[in-house]
């Protein structure tokens, strides 16, 4: 079977280059992914310089959400168990989010409506593009 | 109410500086965790050259838990929604542990018996202590 993170099939990119692309999911206002361009499936499938500019993207994304999201927490994770293919998600939570405080790979609790305008996905966007 | 991680009560530490101590963590065998000295929620609290002396431990622990135990998987997780103050997981994972192909903040799906050795714990143990 195809592995559905080689190809990039219908992916919101903010920015992308030779290591890795950088996406906007839509499952949470402000959900960002990196995902790494080769098939690998493990940080240490990668060169100390490459994990050093994945993680350095990966700082710079979490300031950047925290700066114009606000959240109440950031979750960073690199999990792959069902699709093995490098890949970090970096998720802003609120503290009555559907999940919270729980993983958002956990049992929702509730429901929840997010307070996130457009106008504040277009700022991280624009930011995170940048690298800024 | 006292947060939990400030002070190291009954970890398994297995080696620690001035920025953080690394532990074994019971749970699952050759699950490690990373746990900040000081009381900070995200990476983005940590200065970058901070930031990126933890995550090179991230990659050393990584490598060396897949070169001696040699898991299906690894997760890498930073979550703190309980306790934020900022640790790291890195958990070896099996393709019919217990929550596979979940993360271990699911439900559990099954029971699983590690096949890991008390021998394979000590030469982790060893290997992390000396950093290769």
């Amino acid at each position: 079977m195809a592995c559905p993170l080689c190809a990039s099939y219908n992916e919101n990119i903010i920015k992308s280059n030779n290591l890795f692309r950088v996406i906007l999911v839509d499952e949470i206002p402000g959900f960002i992914r990196i995902i790494l361009n080769k098939h690998i499936a493990e940080f240490s499938d990668l060169n100390f310089d490459e994990y050093c500019e994945v993680m350095k993207e990966v700082y710079k994304i979490e300031k950047i959400i925290r700066e114009v999201l606000n959240p109440d927490k950031i979750n960073v994770a690199s999990l792959g168990n069902y699709v093995p293919h490098l890949h970090i998600h970096i998720i802003p939570r609120y503290k009555n989010d559907a999940w919270f405080p729980d993983s958002i790979w956990s049992e929702k609790h509730r429901s929840y409506k997010y307070k996130t305008t457009q106008k504040q996905i277009e700022e991280l966007v624009e930011r995170i593009k940048n690298g800024q």
